[in-house]
């Protein structure tokens, strides 16, 4: 890279969870530096946000539409290269095409849009306008879960079985929405967060993974779902049985009412020859149980993994990275595709490898399916992307 | 107890595997003696295993028509207490029916019978005749299993909300019934094993434990039974959503596909305050995770667990107790009921605590259930018991 | 084998730990059965066990003379084939020596004697009659144990380089020798348990591992003993530096008030190209970490193991084994060599594989080496064997 | 904090390890910037590694002296706030006195210099300076490590007993040093790294996290250092007997030739209630055993955890946290107390939290102690500093 990259966010003010995390996912390397951000949609809270970020005031707007308009204005040697947006799901359509149709390359929280009908309509602009698109799926992040799919795709377990994952979340077991819970609040709230809680904001992660480890796409779907607490207005919990190509299938389940838990994602998948498993709690590990010889533990850092797992590894063996090296590597990976882009140079395998517009698509197609599948006396419902 | 117990055994000579298992579990504790056996339906092996158990010759039998018959013409003194079958499942019902109107209490190896016609006969027999009937339903025999049970009826956890259940093998990942596997080659026939092979043979395991520790009965299934192997007769892996009482829902996943696990029992079950998980492979741990405060690891042998699950220990805290120690619990269990019948004493709770004819018949249930639900198109099908 | 052995029991009355852990662990595999007892000091309560056990009254003795005496003039198709002692340990010595010259086998509990000066004449007596001795160090009888052994023998590892094993108990956190704790009074009184009593008692355990996973002798210790508890008259904790010969190093480190602890043996040793890990607690699991390659896990039960590991396992993989079947494998070889000696036949190499007279003198050496080290102010101290 | 702190490094050019490492923990929070470096001696790899960090030509120095000499001269809205020095031992002392003698506040790798001697005369140096000093112990810097020393300082395990810590790596299991491993090269150097090479790199770590943790010193050691490697220079083993203030004793133990170790630091203190068990390699769980009530499992991000680990976490539960923001946790605390320092105001308790030159003098002492004890025939060598 010849110069770091330049980032606005939209936003991530004061009091946010996630825009915390994609200034030091985006900035750990050393390549990328924010520059700008409309951080709040109240003037006083994105002020203050701004200066607690040691941003310059005159890059401190009050609105994303401000924000597009005047970086698209300033001489290319100073406007930012892409714009983080990490907003409530149903604020995530207009600034992404908007700064699309700016010339901003997109950095994006998923679920990608409110709608799948939406998440189609970027997809079309993003593929007019030949801009990148990352889609934050942080935990394809994680070098072991490169590892698994390298793998997969390597062919080492043979045909692929089954494939079986559970995510599991306490945090909404109680009507946290009523208590002054913010982050309780948008996420169970339909006019916020769209037609699915838990599937939507979880279970749209369970379902990437299963389908990034895998290389396959699921196609059917008998669908489960609930809404534990009362009161409550979208589901907190559900199970899915999956039908992917190939004749595999699998379970999903997902809940943010399983009580106790912290923010347990799994994953498991079996072919002919032995199994896979991954959990996000512990993620440098990976569990390697073959069929005819002794189970392995393969560790993050160590010699012996696909270059995918190292490209996205920092630290030797035993010095454990975690969640926010993950979310890491898919900026990194966007930065590196994005500098090469902009160098005119060609992006190797593993820096091309990141979530985007069309794993958007999917996810918006997963929570439409399975809400449609929960809805439905028909036991399959076909998968609607 | 006066005396120690008499057992006769019907099946389990030279080369089976839950014979030996029975035999240990049965006289771990001293209260139970072996005293005679229709071990084979080859005279050879009979007479073979016989001597290899230090049986008196005159009581190795050729047949289970001839051992109950014999038997039950010996002095009261003399003959044996009770008889336990250990054949393949359509081996059951015609001895464990015989035994009963020779008036002999009788274990049972799960699933209880070929189908759930027979069961339902046996549970009318075993009611008529007032004798006891175990079955053993391994791993519900564990203290930490009771523990579970215990804390969930105690209200520990609160209004119970979901159950989730996965139980994997992986030793017909291929196809070993072609391959001179006699464990595989009669629980893959449908001749032998009934309907179901994964599903009866595992599955029922499962079934029983979530019903178990909820102390709540399925209502509902939606079943895929899936033949992974080509050229298998049977099921040999799927996938079931659940609906018990109450409102509460669950995932029941079985596999013997599931490449390079060993006989891998897990369970998790959650309520409004907390989850407990439990995994059969490490069996003297219990993990309690709670809503508001730390995490709990509670060990067996613990002196702050439940009366249910010091009954079913005998030593210390880190000295861990196994399968055969669990297996064992339900024979000392069923002693302890029987000496306490032919003592016209009571039997305490603990003891009066292991699985019987009842949880047969829904063993049976849950079997016709998941196979009528995976050939239908409908969504749920209603639980048959 | 061609006929059950029969034995009898000196100690293990009513309230003893590890007397009915002994006759669990004796009869689990139906190839040993108790004959006799003298269970109990007082008259009444060796009466009483006796019954318990369901002993034929005239073979309930009231003393271990009684017993022997007796028992040495029954015909030989009846009276007991050896002599199960369980007494604390001042009175190992006194019935050991008894038996062997009345012409019993023996099985004995560690620390074998009062004083080293005792295990010798003991050896030269067992020497001298060619009997066999059983010591039950039982943690040498878990299979995991014996492929650590097989593995550093067979030169997996290359050159061994140095040992690490740890032994922490937390029930002696208290002084509850003086609140009515039978054990505590017991194991912590000189009269009774000898010049030591955290290192008697469990690092003897320890320090026995670490020569049998290394096939090494330990030729010099630097010992640092504690009494951590006031009031305490022996040793509840210490730690010392081991020298083994072929300039292998390693420390021993042993604790009854490590708080919280139950029974926590954990054992790793290293070589040229790996080490071997494994914790009595979660004892079917050997981790195996190689320089070079990824860390693999073997599991108890599994195919690619030792001879000797598979000798020492009833159940397939995934079937948990414990403590009680361990101790059972000791019983279990001492059984098979037994009856090979009886029937004049040779015993297997796994069966002979077994602690006794040997590992006794060794287990007596470490405590009076360790104790007078701790006393030393010289840094080293050659082991006294 | 009013503005960014300015960051320059001496040593941390292209290929070093620790460099990156300190870069990426300095400025993950947004608080820090690099601003400057003295990257390598090598001043084609100097350049090189300024342009590939971005940084402006005219701060890319040729040598530290240069770099000190000419920051000191800037004006103070732009010339560095403090320096990173990340070189080899041998290269701490000169750069870190001139660093303090311009003005400069220093962080510095540990051990902090090469000799006791030297570290003396830094603390002096520090003290009438004023000025602050951050040394790397990193794992000081984990949030459950920051729990342990508060439980233990409010008194949560009653009085302490006892502390085993163990620090394994197996990577100098070869005479790597000679084929061409840089890091290995100067490590085993005494030329370069110092008069030990386990326990100056290693060893330090570990002895620091015991008093660190224990809140009390060491006073008494009995060491027994190795060299295990043929042909190597200094010690790549050793086992040392601890005495700490108020009769605690303990062990520490630390190899770098235990193969198929990755970077296993694992420690555990005990008191009169309970016992605390930590490993670096799953940081984010800290196991709690009590005397009296069941273990628990405290994980970071949990809501009851001190402030001290609150205040060095960024993440909720179950978004793991690794090394890299350990190591961060430092520089933000010093960061902390330095921009308090520039702004007049106070530092919390928490900010203050970081290890310093007090701790780099213990460590040099540390080292003395050792290697003098492991040269005496005396049992107890006093502890030096």
């Amino acid at each position: 890279m010849n110069r770091k990259l330049r980032m606005g966010m939209i936003g991530g003010g004061k009091g946010a969870f996630i825009g915390a995390i994609h200034r030091m996912a985006a900035t750990l390397d050393g390549a990328v530096e924010l520059v700008c951000g409309a951080l709040s949609q109240h003037p006083e809270n994105a002020l203050e946000s701004g200066r607690a970020l040691f941003l310059p005031q005159n890059r401190v707007y009050q609105s994303y539409q401000e924000m597009l308009e005047r970086e698209s204005q300033l001489p290319a040697t100073e406007r930012m290269d892409f714009v983080a947006i990490v907003t409530p799901n149903f604020a995530h359509f207009a600034p992404a095409m908007l700064a699309l149709e700016k010339g901003f390359h997109v950095v994006l929280e998923k679920p990608m849009t409110f709608s799948l009908e939406e998440a189609r309509q970027l997809k079309q602009k993003v593929e007019e306008t030949g801009l990148l698109l990352l889609l934050t799926h942080t935990y394809a992040g994680y070098p072991m879960v490169k590892q698994v799919r390298q793998m997969v795709q390597a062919g080492e377990l043979g045909k692929i079985r089954k494939v079986l994952v559970e995510y599991n979340q306490g945090w909404l077991s109680r009507l946290s929405e009523k208590e002054d819970n913010k982050q309780a609040a948008w996420r169970t709230d339909p006019a916020r967060s769209g037609i699915s809680g838990c599937m939507g904001d979880i279970g749209t992660h369970a379902a990437h993974l299963a389908e990034y480890i895998s290389g396959l796409k699921i196609t059917q779907v008998c669908a489960q779902l609930n809404t534990v607490v009362n009161g409550r207005a979208l589901d907190d919990d559900g199970n899915v049985l999956l039908r992917f190509e190939e004749n595999v299938t699998g379970v999903l389940t997902a809940s943010q009412i399983a009580a106790g838990e912290e923010n347990n994602l799994r994953i498991k998948i079996y072919g002919e020859n032995g199994g896979l498993e991954w959990a996000q709690q512990e993620p440098n590990t990976l569990v390697v149980k073959w069929l005819d010889q002794p189970m392995q533990v393969l560790r993050a850092g160590g010699g012996s993994l696909s270059s995918y797992a190292q490209h996205n590894t920092r630290t030797p063996g035993g010095h454990p990275e975690g969640y926010i090296e993950a979310f890491a590597n898919l900026y990194r990976n966007f930065a590196l595709t994005l500098s090469a882009l902009l160098e005119g140079t060609p992006a190797s395998p593993e820096a091309l490898d990141f979530p985007g517009v069309e794993e958007g698509v999917r996810g918006m197609a997963f929570i439409e399916t399975v809400v449609a599948s929960s809805n439905s006396q028909e036991k399959w419902t076909d998968f609607m992307a």
